[in-house]
């Protein structure tokens, strides 16, 4: 260790200028004309890798490649997937910016840029992190491997058809992704549980067209006041979703994530304060924190009906729309989840209106149990680099890729974030904090060795 | 009645000349480019009112001038105002006519024309009821008088003002109005009652600003499940609005109209079919006909909020819109009314939101008792003209300007329509049945002799 952490000490300097490198080419994928630096964004990760001592090249898609990287030591070792990706978000308002969002500036050890933390500097963070462990031990006991790809930012359209195509190649026992925050300063985060998704759209007609509303109201089924009490009927009063059956498949959080909840530095007042709410609603018998990352919700994303505009028209709409979303925690199915939704919202429909509900969207949920070898194993590592417990955190958001992880390649997931939560991702003046950085690099390297087999 | 069925009989053509005449008149009060037509409109009305005998004038607004005509006989005689108006709806689409809106066709006893039945057939009915009337009896007992505005067709924005202005040259005992149909063809109808309008416009604030439902779902308030709960909680189980207080002032519907309304040619199953519902529900305790014509009702005519676009997005909205409106009875007060449903809005709002209601528009209910002489008399001269007894009607629908008499005025409003519902008002090939347009010249002198002290 002693010998690496000299290494991490003497080449800082050459660290920070190849992140400010990498941080100087302005791969925004979603617009074309930056199509060539998207490019040379990959191919500037691909020479880094090789140089780091892996064997890589890159993985044409329709679009934008995929950088594969790969150090392998033998059949019997087990194998860790590092995923990233290295296109950022378009850098608009640029007026929003203190400097240039692709000229990295370096101010009380912060580093300010487009991608500086999402994910350009978390993702390099991995390479030199490889890289430190190869040039000071010089043989591994884990196979290595590197995803990092350059469409995250638009939804990454060729990851499902890359990963079934290269099924071989991307297998792997545990899958690392740094692409978040750790829940506050200097304390270490692993994420490992995240909420899945079953989207519905729900339309609900009455009458064959729109009615006035004095020659016919007190005689016509109206959609809107229809879909408003089916709405109603979704939650019951202890704030569980009142859909039959669907809690049959969750898995309820252990008494030992219980106490692990409780020890997060997470305040409510502080949480309710920057959204501007006076209250924090949600099902009974759990904590904030617990339905914010542990309990299966449900919430209308949006609602349309009859007249929107300016001042009063006095009319019965023939229809009502509503889109309807929950998020899902293991073990429970999107598919699963839409039908018993949708089957529900025709139980409830009242009288003379048709219900119509579509499936919009699906995304699994994801779980690494705690007590698994690469939970234990990344503890281990932020406990040796932070010299204090991680918090263990589960999330509300939806990543799709890692159940795609975890179905297709039969990995476990853990997401170690090195960034901050302040550390505008997606804003202006994005930044990462150079101590993060280079803490990162050091959790990197930790990490590899807390999953190889020594 | 001999000498005034042969003056009806003999002036039959003349009389449907002049109709025609009077429909080939563009007066479409909403279109500044047709403003010489409405004002020849008026022109036309005044010289009629003044060939048959009445004293007439114009009474300038804003924008196109109301038509003033009055025939005095005594300062002892009651005083019957007739109400109707010469403008008229544009008559776009033109390719839905099968003859040009302003040049009058007859076919098998029907004219087609704009303004045929809305209002110009109707009003000009009333113009040669009371000429043949002076024209066969010489002197009448009953003060005549004609208001026939000409920005009826948007919204009657000076009546209010001519009517406040002009109070004392307006005073009548009785308002006929004959600005619609009748319920059945050949079924005499009188309009007694009308509903009247409470409007609200309720927003609904959760977090200060739009949140994304994965991170922050089931630990916020949903400021639209907490708008479609609220509206959940307006009716009960029975379909009657839940607002405190609501129904204090209603005046129920008394035996007597219980039993005519039994009798009213009216079918529940063609009322669904026409327009395409399965099911009629409403309050219980009342027939459909009931709740439509004579009980309260509350219907939301407008929701937003959230992401309406195409596909998925999972926000959870910072704030949520409905539009609530309120069918009145009397003796219902709108800004009782008004405040009653704020009121109650706030106290549903589930915990953290905020609720605000805006007050949009309000209208007063209006009811001629069925006992009235007014009614009584309207009735004996339908009955003298159709032979049968006529359908006692009420309506859904608001009409402003008949609360404006009975308040301003303290006048009697009966509406007799002499239209039928398929007359295609506001529509291409909009017609009356000649037939329709004699008989109501005939109920016109019938009613104005039935007024008199005679």
């Amino acid at each position: 260790m002693t010998q690496l952490k000299t290494y991490l000490n003497e080449h800082r300097e050459r660290f920070t200028e190849e992140l400010a490198d990498f941080l100087r080419i302005p791969s925004v994928s979603t617009d074309s004309s930056y199509r060539e630096d998207v490019r040379r964004a990959a191919s500037f990760a691909l020479e880094k890798l090789q140089q780091a001592g892996l064997e890589a090249r890159l993985l044409e898609t329709p679009r934008h490649p995929v950088v594969y990287g790969s150090y392998h030591v033998s059949n019997n070792a087990p194998t860790v997937l590092v995923y990233g990706h290295y296109d950022v978000q378009p850098p608009e308002p640029l007026e929003g910016w203190d400097s240039p969002p692709f000229e990295p500036r370096i101010e009380e050890d912060v580093i300010y840029a487009r991608g500086a933390t999402d994910d350009k500097g978390q993702v390099y963070a991995h390479i030199k992190g490889v890289e430190a462990l190869l040039e000071t031990e010089g043989v591994l006991d884990v196979n290595v491997k590197f995803l990092i790809e350059g469409e995250e930012e638009i939804g990454s359209p060729s990851l499902n058809e890359v990963l079934r195509i290269n099924q071989d190649l991307f297998a792997a026992d545990v899958v690392v992704i740094s692409d978040g925050s750790m829940i506050a300063p200097d304390t270490p985060t692993i994420t490992y549980g995240l909420k899945g998704l079953a989207y519905v759209e729900v339309n609900v007609r009455g009458a064959a067209l729109d009615l006035h509303s004095g020659a016919f109201g007190g005689g016509v089924p109206n959609p809107i006041n229809a879909l408003a009490k089916m709405i109603a009927q979704l939650h019951d009063e202890a704030g569980r979703v009142a859909v039959p059956g669907f809690y049959d498949d969750v898995i309820d959080i252990t008494d030992a994530e219980r106490e692990a909840f409780a020890k997060v530095p997470f305040n409510n007042e502080k949480f309710a304060q920057e959204i501007g709410v006076s209250a924090t609603p949600g099902e009974a018998g759990y904590s904030l924190l617990e339905r914010l990352w542990a309990r299966p919700t449900l919430d209308v994303n949006g609602i349309a009906g009859g007249f929107q505009g300016e001042g009063a028209k006095t009319v019965i709409a023939d229809t009502a729309m509503a889109k309807i979303s929950c998020r899902l925690v293991p073990n429970q199915d999107p598919a699963d989840i839409t039908k018993k939704l949708s089957d529900y919202l025709q139980e409830v429909a009242p009288e003379g209106v048709t219900v119509d509900a579509t499936d919009l969207h699906g995304g699994y949920p994801a779980l690494t149990p705690l007590d698994s070898p690469a939970v234990q194993a990344a503890s281990k590592a932020l406990h040796e680099v932070y010299s204090r417990e991680p918090i263990y955190a589960r999330t509300g958001g939806t990543i799709p890729v890692v159940s795609t992880f975890q179905q297709l390649l039969g990995a476990e997931v853990v997401l170690v974030g090195f960034g901050l939560e302040n550390d505008r991702m997606h804003s202006p003046n994005e930044k990462f904090d150079l101590v993060n950085y280079y803490r990162g690099i050091e959790t990197s390297a930790a990490l590899l060795r807390a999953f190889s087999r020594k």
